[in-house]
């Protein structure tokens, strides 16, 4: 049985590692979109996308491992739940606490206390850092759906630690 | 249920990444200890030590979530055993195949199929890029012993992929 928190830390050490990379990590970063950047350094734009990139060619490669008979989803909304449902337990042992359409493609996915975000979610003053912690599971799911066949934006936002939502558009091909 | 092979594809992305970076990662990484760095270059042997140490981290954190009662070790012989099976266990879902020792402080752990090295395991053609699959896992052992109060140094070397074997030298205090 693998430690649960094996992969936490993992992660953990990975946003620290390509975070101090940046020569000049002051502050900046604004707790919105992961995808928008809004105040970012050129440095902390690039170390998100390599972030979302890592956690995109993850969400490929477990995508590929799903048995076979969840690869024959009916419908978008039943790809969606899938994420919610065994995708969120593969990675964060947990199931997403709530998922919201507007039937036209997006969608929102709420989880009311992500674990990457858990142990900072003591104040409102690291709400700036959030971003950071969201590329990767940005990329995941972009990268899970890519393999499922559906092409798609995925972006982050946290109003209040350790909630966030993620949205995710379908682009239509 | 966390899917086990989460870890490895993400170990998979961060050896990339952190490789990525090296501006002229051309040949000249021996097959030896991860360690010496015989022949590699400058860069590459910053991104073994970013590995190693991000793995000593990881290894550190681990060390804390162990139950109570495995802390109560009778003698070191008795913290390399719980290095092979439980630690093996938890992050590569399998025991260590070996342990032996000089009973002078050396320890030489084998693992005969080490996941880290069986995606690359096809060929000897591979041998020189495999220092940088297991400079992580040298600071994830060196990183629990830290945390169970022993000091050491951890090197690791490979004759046939995809065994390998790492070597474990207690300091004394």
């Amino acid at each position: 049985m693998a430690d649960p928190a094996l992969f936490e830390f993992l992660h953990t050490e990975m946003v620290a590692e390509l975070w101090a990379q940046d020569p000049d990590p002051g502050p900046g970063v604004s707790a919105g979109s992961c995808h928008q950047h809004a105040g970012a350094r050129p440095a902390q734009v690039q170390s998100l996308l390599v972030l979302e990139g890592m956690g995109f060619r993850v969400g490929q490669a477990l995508g590929e491992r799903l048995p076979r008979e969840t690869l024959t989803f009916r419908e978008e909304l039943d790809i969606l739940k899938f994420l919610c449902k065994d995708l969120w337990v593969a990675v964060f042992h947990k199931q997403m606490d709530s998922l919201r359409t507007n039937h036209q493609g997006t969608y929102v996915l709420q989880d009311n206390s992500f674990p990457l975000l858990v142990r900072m979610a003591s104040g409102l003053q690291y709400l700036e850092e959030a971003p950071k912690f969201l590329a990767f599971t940005c990329g995941l799911l972009r990268g899970t759906l890519s393999t499922l066949g559906v092409k798609s934006l995925v972006t982050a936002s946290v109003a209040a630690l350790p909630a966030c939502k993620f949205q995710v558009v379908i682009q239509k091909l």
